[in-house]
């Protein structure tokens, strides 16, 4: 019996992080923030708290409800937590990877947990390799505790500052140790990290929906290059290193992150709806109708049709109880994964003119599906609009992307692609108008997805030599 | 530790029901078509299939992906079979209540599913255990079974015609034997069930959603009053029992049904738009924004910003990976089971008049609790629409509902219910308008819970009493 | 991959019953006494509490101590509850007819365990379908249940009493009413059921090793046609059917019981070491040492033993991890079966003759993998010797027998059946010296099994008609 | 409710291990291997297997049938495998710490299943702690990885042999790296390991019972000091150290391994049925019968019974559906915990002066309970013979063994233990026969549990200091 995997053609994140400090019910807010975090990562989720000398685990494949039990809850004592959990593509998805990952050294027993990635982590694990370093899991995070357990410096936040100044990429991160909460974003600050407070408590998390779900107030950011330390003394701010030009990932506010989030200070929902404003600017379109792809297609769609004046439908309904896997009939029924997720209204649909607002086409095969089942239900035109610029390159920098080969705007024209999806007309934002969203006038974003140039000097390189090899 | 209910306090159906005839892969459709109807029931499912001869069950407690693996779908082999997936209170549900119930008798091998409820059914099973029958469960269907058992009719058809005359109230029901199915409504035509077809194959289900996903196309409904019934010499129809006014359920347009799909013969997206736009025409509301409770709300507050020219924001977040429960923290956190499932959008709300639409009230503590989020989240009035009149009777044919003592409609006016939940304003649509928006000019629904008045006379009679005795 | 069913070639018996009144933690004293019981069926396992009014029933596949966990046994309270374990073949076993079962009827709320065979249940089937009874189970059980909601009688007792005159063959049972627990045993005692005290409650069970691990006395068994009624009043004593020849069944003193168990009021290690005796008698063997198939073989060959001269010893360990069903690897090891659950000891078997005591050959399958396996070992001689006589004839009072075709020695000689299991030679025990051994001076026991004259007129015109049919 | 942890209050050996090579169903064979070795461990078990390039893993907490499904082994492909099975006291069990540990280092990617403790394994830890490793588990073995990893030599065998010439104390090891297998015991061989060979496939197990069940034959042992590297270039013997005075484990004969398996070459069966012999002799006593605590007390009982002439009988019935842990009664029955697996035969017992055989007194507290409860079923007099000497030091080499301080011969006199148990007279085996019945004329046997002199320095070392400190 075939089981198939419903994928929807979207960049995945690779994790959202929680970390709580001085509150007696630490791993239990660290729950709820996991929850709250829940669409950064659905494979597996793990939390480590400490009582301030015994630091406890809990890690599991699986949602973060159906791992946190009152029994697994309970395995979790102490004022101090973190919190991590994962997407990660079904191949090499393992407990293994899972995080956070726990370990005892000379600078203490310790866990972390990391959304993001290390460009320079095959290079370090092949140097720690040959010093005679053993690695437990596949994952670059690791890196870090060699680096720190083979720091000269005597204590944990000199160890620390020591690693991550030898690492390069894209890291935020939450660090465990008996009595003290590090959290930490790279120079560039790719990956979001907030800071909140919760009477006495401090909080930090990838997102701000998880301190609105504790009852938790949004203080500001934890800042690119700084490590902010949280123990019995309080919070104490670190810079570990130079500033470098910010490159905040432009894709959570595009797709990942929840519209009702602040990421990178900014609210979440008001750039989504200002790509969908821009959007039609650029690309109007002459339709009776704008349907979201749902529920990421939303608020663009709702920008679309506010600013182009016609009329917002929920032309696709989006079915909530799917989970990871499904079985499939053997005369197996067209389109069916796409199916299982969106069902079209064919009531609104028939005989309209259609503009169907999505965040991104990465295969491209979903968005064919989607205007079959569209055109199917008798929509009269698609009018395909897309809230950002054709996605080109791969990221090295967190996110879990296909290989530029696969990405289809890599290898063809808008038109092409446009004859693909079986779209009426097709329009892709501009990335001008990609920036002016999201509030960038300083250049603090990355959009090496939409461009192909990449801040980090590794990956410039690597992708040259990919490049001068094909 | 404690483990609280998610609840959000609304009616809540009992159940969806699917048939299918004719497949060789006739319990894989099944499944597929509960799935799209999980909606209807989240608490337990259950298919039996037959192979002719043999009919086989699976039913458990859970969602219908988490029931149905590849082993458990093994063991339904055969070219016909029947779903069920049922909701209940948390109180009285168990696996002994769970659908289909399969049972031997003079009659054959036999198990049937059941959507609604028998109003006399009490009334029969007094009897009945007075002449000897015993109960396997505490369901009002297995009066169906011993009363067919007991018909002198000789065979099935015959049988089940007996014994539906005999029985009052709501039901649509899936009946399968070891090498027929039938599909009957009952004569007032409380509940939906749909006929469709697929290539060869025979489908019925509760709504049309579940045709779409596995590619059927909707033949026509089940009628008020018939017995269809499918079996290898194909489809015969069978008018059981002589018409009666017919009692549509209209809380399947406001509120039940999914918006995809066709209900009573009519789409039910429409319905709720409709019921949107009407409301805006009596209960205008001088805001910025229309703001849904998503995501049932979200067609009537598209109705209630079309009609009247105020924007449609996703004010509100609905977080989808929510369970059944949830460990709650001992320091308990301020409208924490409302906050596990909506978070507002500060930077919608901040500052602005917004009107609140959704589709009931029945307790009015989550309302409450949104009302005061909203303001939370800094907006200045809260105007709540109400995409219905209020609900002041319980639903004596197939829906949970709370006692009338727990409405707070039935106990209170409209201006105590604003000053409860703590609304600038409140506006429930008239009846009158309600009937407009589902297509009812024939006065062919049944709207019992808004007016009090019940089309049954076993109902209209305990109610009396009930009223007397107060 | 193959995964096989792990059989030993025994008989099985059906099941364990227990019931307890009048002790504050009575569902769990049942599942104390289901884990001792354990042995009599492994099937699935189920209890019934009553806290005086309501009845809450646990039941499931699987073993007591994995079923009845601290969640399970909390849904069960009050002072009052009956439990039952469960053999069944592989074929039919299914929750469906896991027991207690429980129903609701005109004698009200009740639920019953049987261990036994009513052998005119199907007559009764078909006579009260016909009526129109509908049937839940395929159980044969079910039909006391049937003919006691029928009864005229007003009052349970009577109803009961009713329902029993009416149904022939074996059973022990135990019934639940709100408040009030029967214990039963049928007019010719087949199968065992126990009385006992523990302080001011008391217990029933089918062995009086449940008494002991609960820390109760036993008093002693529920007679023959005795129905014991226990309630708030104290116990009761009804006779309700005349006495008949009583027939308890051999085989629960030749294999079933546990040896530290009392059972039909005699120690069954006493029958068995004496069986062994008899046996050595009646078959010696020029040996060098006497090895038993563990675990059930040993008192009969530690009697052997003893009478014989001839040391004991363990030549052949029990793996005692093993499950119901193991995987095979595809190169299939020669007697994989037997050997995961039995290994020689090379060094006591080396060059040695010995004589293998068992306790019964069912299909001779197994005896001859074991014999190989010794001489694999390197004994030089194998003398079968079986502390019973052949087994020639199906039970139909509740135990698990093979057909009478599959039975070797209703088909084979002794020397056949001796060629066949590879032994140098074979010896049963005599009917007359196992009656002996029982202390059976008064033919109070079934034997039908080594004689195929059964005491019910029933069966016995069964067998009569397929003996000329064939 | 309260759930107790089933002890019996004996030492409980660390694990079993097993390795193959060279058979298409490597990881299947290992599998039944650790099947065979379930005695060793029971709390959790792995198997790493590897195609020859690739190495898989699938480890959990529970029984080897329960954690090994079709499906976990079809993750296990390839032609070599090794698996380990695990016991652990309750406290630190975790999932961290179960075995094989799978790693990755420049020596390739690697895992390893060890039996045994090592005696510097601390000391080594703070030393590669200081110089910057970082540790996944706080097991011992992890320092051997750490060792090979920073091992100037170039090749796996020779940074084995690095690592192995700088651990002390207990070692029987299999290590699978991506295309061989190492199985290497420590240079005082003080755990077993034997080596077989199944067609061309080789295998190597703790225990020959594990060839047995594969049908695999025993060649002999890997030597002490031995480390046998298996690849596609057949077997390669290597001593990569000196040797030393050997240092059997006595306790495997006494009372860890199987009797049927052979361990450092000779029949445990044949050491048992000795030391009961020998213990006849030395403490004779005057009785009715020898019973055993089953199962691990029966070889000896039976020598014991040969050597006196008093007959063996099994007065004590062990229940083997027996848990880890049991949910005991509010109401507390007296012996509750032993009564869960063992029931006293009172027929044999009643008005018999017993000899009781069991093979250590460890805390004393469970053979009081056994000894009150023959008494309880009637035995006149309960004589308690121990087939070896006073326990009366911990073991430092891969037993796990309560302190000191809870041994009750390393506190009290023989007569102070005859008084606390309750038995009427108390014989231990003297040192003398106990090496007499293992055949250790050479004295290659380790007794540091009986004598408290401890063959390796550094335990000699602590021992010194432990005592200067009271």
């Amino acid at each position: 019996m075939k089981r198939i995997l419903i994928d929807d053609d979207h960049f995945h994140d690779h994790c959202g992080i929680v970390g709580v400090y001085g509150h007696a019910e630490a791993s239990k807010l660290a729950y709820l923030g996991l929850y709250a975090l829940q669409h950064r990562g659905q494979e597996s989720a793990g939390i480590v708290s400490t009582d301030g000398s015994h630091l406890s685990m809990v890690k599991a494949m699986g949602l973060v409800q159906d791992i946190f039990s009152s029994e697994a809850l309970a395995r979790l004592p102490g004022h101090a937590a973190i919190g991590h959990t994962r997407y990660s593509t079904a191949g090499d998805s393992s407990k293994l990877n899972a995080q956070p990952i726990l370990i005892d050294c000379n600078k203490g027993h310790l866990a972390i947990g990391h959304n993001g990635n290390l460009t320079n982590a095959a290079e370090w694990r092949r140097k720690l390799d040959h010093r005679g370093s053993i690695f437990q899991t596949s994952s670059d995070t690791e890196v870090i505790f060699h680096l720190m357990a083979r720091s000269s410096a005597r204590h944990l936040t000199g160890a620390l500052a020591d690693a991550l100044r030898q690492v390069e990429g894209a890291y935020s991160l939450v660090l465990l140790g008996s009595d003290e909460l590090y959290a930490i974003r790279d120079p560039r600050g790719f990956r979001p990290l907030a800071l909140g407070r919760l009477g006495e408590a401090w909080i930090v998390a990838s997102e701000t929906c998880a301190f609105d779900l504790v009852g938790a107030s949004y203080l500001r950011d934890v800042e690119p290059g700084e490590m902010v330390r949280i123990s019995a003394a309080g919070l104490e701010s670190i810079a570990f290193a130079p500033e470098k030009q910010h490159q905040y990932c432009i894709f959570e506010h595009v797709y990942f992150a929840r519209p009702d989030s602040y990421v990178f200070g900014r609210p979440v929902n008001e750039s989504r709806e200002m790509l969908g404003r821009l959007l039609a600017r650029e690309h109007p379109a002459p339709t009776d109708l704008v349907v979201p792809v749902p529920d990421s297609g939303v608020p663009a769609a709702i920008g679309f049709a506010l600013e182009s004046g016609i009329p917002f439908r929920m032309g696709l309904i989006r079915n909530h109880y799917v989970g990871r896997t499904f079985i499939e009939p053997e005369q197996a029924i067209r389109d069916f994964g796409v199916k299982l997720k969106l069902n079209p209204v064919r009531e609104l649909l028939e005989g309209r003119r259609v503009a169907l607002v999505d965040d991104s086409i990465v295969r491209g095969t979903t968005s064919r599906k989607i205007v079959r089942m569209l055109r199917e239900a008798g929509a009269s035109e698609v009018h395909m609009r897309i809230s950002c610029p054709p996605t080109i390159s791969p990221c090295y920098y967190g996110i879990d992307t296909p290989t530029r080969e696969e990405l289809i705007a890599a290898q063809h024209s808008i038109e092409e692609i446009r004859d693909f999806v079986g779209a009426d007309s097709l329009g892709y934002l501009s990335l001008a108008s990609l920036r002016r969203a999201v509030g960038d006038a300083e250049e603090r974003f990355c959009t090496s997805c939409y461009t192909g140039r990449y801040p980090t000097e590794l990956v410039q390189l690597e992708v040259a030599v990919e490049r001068q090899s094909r």
